[in-house]
């Protein structure tokens, strides 16, 4: 079932590592059926190179496994989380990618800097609190995906317009209209936090950039007035 | 129309990705004729795996497009700006290469620290001021070009020395005699970047490199007395 | 003799230069058969690509070699000292790969910033204190494996849990249940190390990530309770 | 004549960009044959993918032209300077290297942090003094290599311990008994300096490493008494 879905979260996986943003198995993609209301993810802990498009796991909204013979990610409830509260969203990443974990570590938003982080983001790049104790002993990964939620809830952040997020501690989620747009938004990501990182060391003073800018471009690429790219 | 000119401005942008200066589509060269006042330039938003060399897009000078089937960069209004005020260029550059954006970012100047930046550039390869919310919100691809001339102007930088400019919260532009030479300069804008990205975080106290040695270089390579390559 | 253990050996060694971890002959790597207390470790100073299975070199517990036409590695004596007291380990590597040599240059531990290094390191990564005079000009590479000891003793870290250590100016040692894990995990100290440095730089004040964290990301990957992965 | 020299000289260069030492042209090798007084160099300009063995220009050590149709590297007179000084070298590199670069434009020396620098240079790897006006708009090339001479005897530093010095706003040079040796030299430069660069961000009170470190390291691999490598 979902044959087409599977490959194209297949196809989505597998940029990944060919974008540099995976080591070993630290990442995993996935993708929904807004009609059958069926989701389809990476298995758990398979190398990259071993991966096949019938090694998808689907799983309904309640997280029951609806056809596959692997375990899926270990992230799957996180997943889950975002695919019940974000219904616009149609696929979600998860990486270790080096530049936004070291944000997520250092427990810092990504400010927007200038027009790269404008096309994509429409704002900082939120980073979450730190989980509590008891969130992280009890269902650890749905409490990951409860806490995005809250981030983007409490800062009145439209999950569309900024389809990324960085968890403390941990590693950025990142989504888009479907699993391929999520890996780009993935790959935006870690290059927006690479040029955030070396703008913060030349410029310790800098600001964010103006209101002005990021509207001016992300409307440019973004909306019923977007003149970028091709009809 | 102009077959060998597209095919040499296709080329110059194709170099980009190799040079690992562009990410998705982020970037775009033209290339102009001076003798019949029209330019060449990318198509806005193709993949540069799918680009050919008819896809590229004739425009006059005054932004009428003259040939071609497809819309022609977001940013040719910028080109345009350039084109018309830099009487002695021939191609431009943009592109959103990381050392050089987050010097853009971070609203600094790259400083001459040394040789390989004077073998190039003749000083300070400046960054403009912040446009205004008018001029963003006006005309802003048209408005990034003058406040590049605006910066040449001002701080009277001769363009055909300093080949290059930081658009404030934006990214770099080079140029040169033609599409071939702005994207050589791009490659060496990105170098020379990362090395005084490095240089002031070893030596915060670093002071620009003396004239003399400025003057030793660029001359070394550049005008009537150049000495350097073969004759 | 030993010839899997040789081919094991050999592959692990291989993989180092793939991963980018090695420049030249820096590094080396060796296995461990507990049953036969023969060890197998590659020859000093030959080049990766004219490295052969059939080059390793065998040595007993002593140190004496049981086979082999060439030198072992020079370091052989500090795997010898760690193979002697951790006796649930079966690999062990040696690099100078540059994140984790750096932090070993600065004298300092690997803080434990987030999950990517809780999944495989439960805690600081330390590093040791420099040796002494005496140490150095005596049996260097033994007393480099004694203050690696000493340095587990003192902190009273389980070297299962927390499989690799920085040696004060010199660089990383990690090690794991074969050769293949101990490549592994020299693969992860690097990546890890490159995050602690970045993670560091955005935000000085960091701290060490709560330990639940480091608990739950631990244990969901190592020991009876895990559940990354596939059964 | 020397083609034995020529082409290994050839091989030489050609390794620079393989190490990925070098953008454009940016760089130049040369050997000497002692017995003749002969040293063979590459030209200046020349890209490396059109470089032919037969290129190399032939000169003697008044720096007459005694082989060759093309302009040798405009950096001649330097490495004649050296040869003249240093009589056991046998080949020199320059390059633009972006890590030893930026200590160059730093004005700063290369401290010796650890063992990956103790295993081939015996102490801190100098930056020279800046060249006066009168030395660069003199015979710069030539004064180029009487700094390097200076430092080395100023300082009381043995070239042949330390293969390497810093040019002040310029960028590295290196040599070795043959060109192979140093590229090799040049290479682990980089390397160096990379792990410098980053072992001073991590701990900006890092000191140099003990005497003995650099004195076992150094021994271990050079002189009558090394042990590191087969016999």
């Amino acid at each position: 079932m979902l044959e087409e879905l599977k490959k194209q979260v297949y196809e989505a996986n597998m940029e990944l590592p060919r974008r540099g943003l995976i080591t070993y198995t630290w990442g995993n993609v996935s993708g929904i059926d807004r009609d059958k209301n069926l989701f389809v993810i990476k298995p758990s802990g398979v190398a990259y190179d071993e991966l096949k498009p019938e090694d998808m796991v689907v799983l309904d909204l309640e997280g029951n496994i609806v056809e596959g013979n692997l375990r899926p990610s270990s992230d799957t409830p996180t997943h889950l989380e975002l695919y019940k509260k974000f219904q616009d969203i149609g696929g979600i990443v998860h990486t270790h990618s080096p530049e936004a974990t070291s944000f997520a570590q250092a427990g810092m938003d990504i400010v927007l800097y200038g027009t790269t982080h404008a096309d994509y983001f429409y704002g900082s790049i939120p980073c979450t609190r730190s989980l509590t104790k008891e969130e992280i002993e009890g269902e650890y990964e749905v409490n990951t995906g409860k806490v995005i939620i809250e981030t983007f809830e409490e800062r009145n952040i439209n999950p569309v317009y900024t389809p990324g997020v960085l968890c403390k501690n941990h590693g950025p989620f990142t989504w888009g209209k479907d699993a391929g747009e999520a890996v780009h938004n993935a790959v935006v990501l870690e290059e927006v936090a690479k040029m955030a990182f070396k703008t913060r060391m030349i410029n310790p003073l800098v600001e964010e950039a103006p209101d002005c800018i990021r509207d001016k471009h992300f409307f440019r690429k973004h909306g019923e007035n977007a003149y970028y790219g091709q009809k």
